[in-house]
């Protein structure tokens, strides 16, 4: 006989005339009193945040929002051209493709930094190259990228890391992490001998990591706030298609090269 | 030979240098400077709200977030039990339920509305009745519920809907909209002779229309919203889980009427 | 108090040495014994198929699978590229898009030939001219298309309704549904002045009709159908990919246009 | 200037009166003429099975469609109860499940027995025991669990691996790479002191090895078999539902703690 174990959930409740959130009462002290950003703040992390928390975690949540044209956005385009009727359907294709090549990259440098420092405290500058050269080593050892550095399109620099990185000093949140990823920035570009400024993502991780919010919160800051910016895609792609041209123009050069070829050569 | 189309799209463009989200620079006009919610209305409306909207808003956000144990956040805790790896999967799993039963009444009270005052207007209150009168019988002559009113469990009325008129009012978003949504509830409750209070998806959906959003804007914004609330769900899972006891819990009282059972009767 | 109500599945149970499926032992009765179709078919109506059904099942199957480059292969593609350690996330995506639009179109001409013999029995057939021009004329009143007609492609004819109206014959299924949705294709060819012939949507809700499975069935079975051709898009994704081709051409021409102008001049 | 890479696909096309997928004519090749399991292996090998590879692998595809009441069917069921327009949503919901915890593990004792036999050559069966010491001995170390070993329900054996195995023998896939998971749950159960059989997914992940299948494939196996059976569920659910009373009785047990309790103690 299997032994029963409770279910248990503390993140909300209903009565008739209320509901809790968080141990906050949803209609009094919620809904026109924080802005959506601290409410995802309090979903994460189970409570509200202060001013400088509000800045920050409102700033990470922006910049994660919207890139334009990318893979996700595509993929949720082209889904709504086959079922408009479900605006969730193409959002949720949208968010499936926020994996370890993309926005993953954000749980990665957090990982790393949360590894390098483990308690959370501030710790003496002098350590931080060395413990830069650790990790840059390790990962070239391993042939693994240094996650949270380089970009494509963003060079020299990521402007959106120097914007994050401004907001954490106004905010007092510029602290190890932040010193140690750019240690690792600067290590690794010497190291391989070209440009590896911090990217978005790593920057996130960072400042994620002088939040306290541990990696597995920092992906999900990605997926919550992609989520916004698919809504944006879909409604753009219902007053003006690309999806159909797109596919079209793929197929026909997709598989011109067979078009009518049989094994058999008759069919 | 087909004709081919051009690929156009106008929300968000890259340089190496800077990032651009509906004609503003991302880093230096919106992080930092607005918050989540606002950036959420830049992405279905293609502009930045001012203070009422704003505040409207993100009410309207904070309010979808989170309605604790339901069907889409025990579909996202469950899938999160199969594929931990992958939180964008679970939340994926989760946003799959938002349809027509659920958060999809925000888009049926939203259209209902705007049918009935086609243009946006201020109308003579004097008329509202009647137009009330008209969707209550259209919907009964077509046994179709009204989308927006009634709630299993909050009763006598949605202390969620009491709130965001109350916001309304504070933000002057309390016009024909939410006038002729209080007339139809007060009509189909004399109708069918029992309470039918306007819950939140119907006061959302009177809201969407005030601020002169459009229905499927009003069926993203329960999609952004839940992203938010299911990743607080899927991070709880992780560290109080409650799915595989749901699952073997099911399994047992679901199967036994038939555990062993065959055909023939012996395999 | 909540009354409880029981939990009841009547799919399969599981024992320590056994696990039935509807009543069969699965390593006895259907591993080895019947093939993946007949499984499915099993799924879908709780009983093995004879010889004829399973020859056309499996058939509408088959169709089913792969039709190249469309929105949802290239929906899936373009999230493998993101998340590559889901496959199930790659495969999902590419299911949302068979909507109403696409793989949907079964569904419309099962429950619009279900409507118009309900019964599932064999008509007079000096009565389909008139069922047919009754359904016709009710679309074009509605401005409606009639489902499973018609392809932008597949012209005159579609060569896949060819052949599963010839497998109809052989297998005793080519009964008053087909021969109404003829009827009903030839009819609308001549009311709209254009060929419309019968797609293979059309032909498989027509087919649904004839084997007793209803509207809901038939959207499942494209579903199940799709799943098996998407896992070969995301294998040849792996090895030979396109996305992020895909990815960077898009991008290059939809945000050209914009690229570096803001709303202020300079930002 | 960003250089053009072409964009190409080798699985299907389309003409006006043809379809071709890995060279063959869907319609004259393809329907009627081979099973939905042959169809599957079509589209993950890129070639049709010969008779023995026909049996195994649907057989294989058999084993996979169910195993009743599980998390993934769950997730399913109950975002079919919010979105029962949408039945792709539902199955997708369902899919998502299949990660790591799973049906993954197809995939981890896959790539486990290609890693220590690479070249699928036949090997002498007098190293099987030192290549099975070596692999148990690696995951003891890394405190890892052996993939396809050990199974909660089915115990001392699971009776879907001696059919499977069974079914090897009959149609000449019984080598190298069975033996050898045999020897890893023998040396298993020795070294942990508990019997370890191989499980389904240790036994499908062996025989894809004997097939020649590679890793990813084994996992897109399960993906497309369970979307098969998620289908059976979601119908099963639209006639017989059970996701409100588990909602019901889920919230009501796991926020009863809380229930009505505020931070404040009023609100």
């Amino acid at each position: 006989m299997r032994k029963t174990n409770p279910l248990r959930s503390d993140i909300a409740w209903s009565t008739a005339d209320a509901i809790g959130v968080h141990g906050y009462d949803l209609c009094q002290d919620l809904m026109g009193e924080v802005n959506f950003g601290d409410m995802a703040f309090l979903s994460v992390t189970g409570r509200l945040p202060n001013a400088g928390e509000s800045r920050l975690f409102n700033a990470i949540l922006v910049t994660l929002v919207e890139h334009g044209i990318v893979p996700s956005t595509l993929a949720a385009r082209l889904t709504y051209a086959g079922a408009p009727e479900s605006m969730q359907g193409a959002v949720a294709a949208g968010l499936l493709g926020l994996g370890s090549v993309f926005v993953g990259s954000t749980e990665g440098s957090a990982k790393m930094l949360a590894a390098a420092i483990p308690d959370g405290n501030t710790i003496d500058a002098a350590t931080l190259p060395s413990l830069a050269s650790a990790i840059v080593l390790h990962h070239r050892r391993e042939k693994l990228f240094v996650p949270g550095l380089g970009h494509p399109i963003h060079k020299p620099s990521d402007p959106r890391t120097t914007r994050l990185f401004a907001l954490a000093q106004q905010t007092g949140f510029h602290g190890s992490y932040v010193a140690l990823m750019q240690c690792v920035s600067e290590t690794a570009s010497t190291e391989y001998g070209r440009p590896l400024p911090i990217n978005a993502t790593g920057a996130i991780g960072a400042l994620c990591c002088e939040m306290g919010l541990s990696w597995n919160v920092s992906r999900g800051l990605g997926v919550m706030a992609r989520a916004v910016g698919l809504v944006g895609h879909v409604l753009e792609e219902a007053r003006q298609p690309l999806s159909m041209e797109l596919w079209h123009r793929t197929e026909d050069e997709a598989t011109a090269h067979s078009r009518g070829k049989l094994r058999s050569g008759d069919g």
